[in-house]
């Protein structure tokens, strides 16, 4: 697969001939998932420092369908020598002596980059904070092409928590490697899209703009790429301003092109509310697909750097 | 063995010919635990959105004993996107992607049966609410068979919280499947059984009748089934009224007829008060093994479910 | 390896020739981390009342190495029965079942013992209250063993928390079985090292003393081992009393004779506060390749009393 990733701790490391070929380790994978067991005898360890399932789980279950171990914790900052006061990097050096690799998520900016500054073992950003998800951006990007057959060429809307939405971030910088790429941001005034993404986009030659209308914006786009409001990481007074504003329903769903696609990082909220059957059935509503597509970009990503 | 169980969501679902196969099934993993890795290569899901030992410890021994890998989560309020505000059914549709079972502890009644109306792989009850807990009714009826013999013409006294109280729930609606059942119902005013399960007991042509006096009961059954005063299921007021009613101490258990069992799902607290040297060595104190059965019995139910 | 522990409860229980032979496993397996799979098919239960990473992760990649399955639960206070007031010896009971060894850490003195004097399977205590650490203990002991060649005619310096760290007790109890040792203790004075280990150390015929003054024993000894005051088993009051009194900084680092080695059992604060650096590069920097011993001597003693 050419030069291995030794640390993947944001999504521009990606070059468009390493991408094209997890994709298709990944098809792979999906087609026999049982096809490669070259982690056999590694350990993997998953280090949270804060809640998740999806990323969690695909990427225990990847690793393990690898033949990989796992250890690990769902609780870093509580259970762990985090509680006792002990620093990331010292953690890191300790833990990397007991496996072969580390999959990180962490609540701050520039967690991954610290811990790969210092690590032997290759770190795997799970989302650090409000930096980078490098790994969502690598799976959206993969059920894009899954999805519209190729990266070029596309028109995205990212609508919702722009400034602090680490995926939007992993994921403009992973498009903005492809051609003729598009976007229109949608979001509340107070949380807009960050200028470091604006001049990265730029450089790229990628066209871009802001729209607050996201009715006008739905038949325009390829992808309507939703995002949560998250109350976690802004004030409650920036969470009234911003929540309810934007949402896909019923009505709006149909503005959405017949070969359009739905997206979201997931969990969703009040941002998406379709029924459950709509949900099931019609083919614009990818991002249930996009989350299992996970499993196997993850495993194609495992077996590229720990293989 | 039959036909295969989709799901299990309530005990009702079982019919006596699935249910002597899986006592069969149970028997053989017993006597051969390696016997047996028709789950080889298969990932179980363990999503429990309350605390548990027993249940969860002996899922995750009986799937990883036929071969399985696990995900999952041991606390899926505040780990997972539960957390941040995911529907339940979102979750069962992600983490359906990821394995090829789940198993779902969940604090809602009737959570198992959402779960199952969407889900794409087998859901397996582990306990929903003040609903059923049918895994559980399997191994008590699994743990009567073994004891004595047969499930035709048992005495039963279901003791404690019999209104909030899953496990009796269950059992009484798999017991009432098998004829000559005989039960007497000891409970606290506040917390008698409900009138479903009467109503189902009287259709089943079983008999039953309520009884205050514990004392009174003990020599006249073969079962007695002790339940804990679920303080987490009850305002304090009714706690205070409830708890501490009845119990088995030195004393009453000489009252348990020679060859009659005293069960209980467990965790017990102040309702069983015996010493050490007792549970390990007095034939009648049937709980410590009917945990046990529950590691066997769960093994032949994932392998009939998942296998 | 002779005789085989059923329990492994406090360090005292170890003698010369097991130790010895631990030594001789630990070094196999870390030269062929695969060598032997002796729990294959086995499954080791993980009880953690109290939170940790390396100790945890240490063992289970240890017997995950050793092709054991592992169940558990890394916060037992709350996600187990326990939640609801079972008691230990019950769940000691209960899990027993489903596994062919338990790892036990428990914040209360003595809670390993009460677990051995019940449980059918092997109790290895993973640390009980200010009780002991004893296999910390035995990886302390292959540190410095590896480190320094010999365990005989050592001279060693405890410093910090002397008074309620279990792991300078459960290495004062095994280093006290070889000949030529000589400790000294540094403790700000409401932390003494206590009577019980001093009574041991003169039966055992160990020189020891006290000595206030870190800057004069630092060139004295082959091993600095240095303790973190424990904050979560002292009051406030005494807290601030003792912190902040003795650490290892850039300048008394110096003190460290050549051939002597830093130690400590981790996580560190403030008590070292050397750059990464120096850690990484300058040999005497002993303590995160001592984590790392953790898991190949945890893999011999698994092997040992599992296998």
């Amino acid at each position: 697969m050419g030069e291995r990733l030794k640390h993947f701790v944001e999504s521009q490391q990606l070059d468009e001939k390493l991408i094209y070929n997890l994709f298709r380790g990944a098809d792979s994978f999906r087609q026999n998932p049982r096809s490669n067991l070259n982690l056999d005898g590694k350990t993997v360890a998953m280090l949270f420092y804060e809640p998740s399932t999806r990323t969690r789980f695909s990427f225990e279950s990847a690793a393990m369908g690898l033949g990989a171990k796992i250890i690990g914790t769902e609780d870093a900052k509580k259970f762990s020598s985090t509680a006792k006061g002990e620093s990331l990097e010292d953690t890191i050096m300790v833990v990397g002596g007991y496996c072969d690799g580390i999959v990180l998520r962490h609540d701050q900016n520039g967690a991954a980059a610290r811990a790969a500054e210092i690590s032997d073992v290759p770190i795997i950003n799970a989302g650090d904070g409000k930096g980078q998800h490098p790994t969502q951006a690598l799976l959206d990007a993969y059920t894009i092409y899954r999805e519209l057959g190729s990266l070029n060429n596309i028109k995205l809307a990212f609508v919702g928590d722009l400034a602090s939405g680490r995926t939007v971030r992993s994921l403009c910088y992973l498009m903005g490697k492809f051609s003729g790429i598009d976007i229109t941001f949608v979001s509340p005034e107070n949380l807009r899209i960050g200028q470091d993404i604006q001049d990265y986009l730029r450089r790229n030659g990628a066209q871009f703009r802001e729209d607050a209308n996201l009715e006008r914006v739905l038949p325009q786009v390829d992808i309507v790429y939703m995002t949560r409001i998250q109350r976690e990481r802004i004030s409650a007074e920036e969470y009234d301003r911003a929540h309810g504003k934007y949402a896909i329903d019923e009505n709006n769903f149909r503005l959405i092109r017949r070969d359009g696609r739905l997206m979201h990082p997931l969990p969703h909220l009040e941002e998406i509310d379709l029924p459950v059957e709509l949900v099931k059935n019609d083919k614009r509503v990818a991002y249930i697909r996009q989350a299992h597509n996970g499993l196997f970009i993850r495993m194609a990503l495992l077996a590229h750097m720990l293989g």
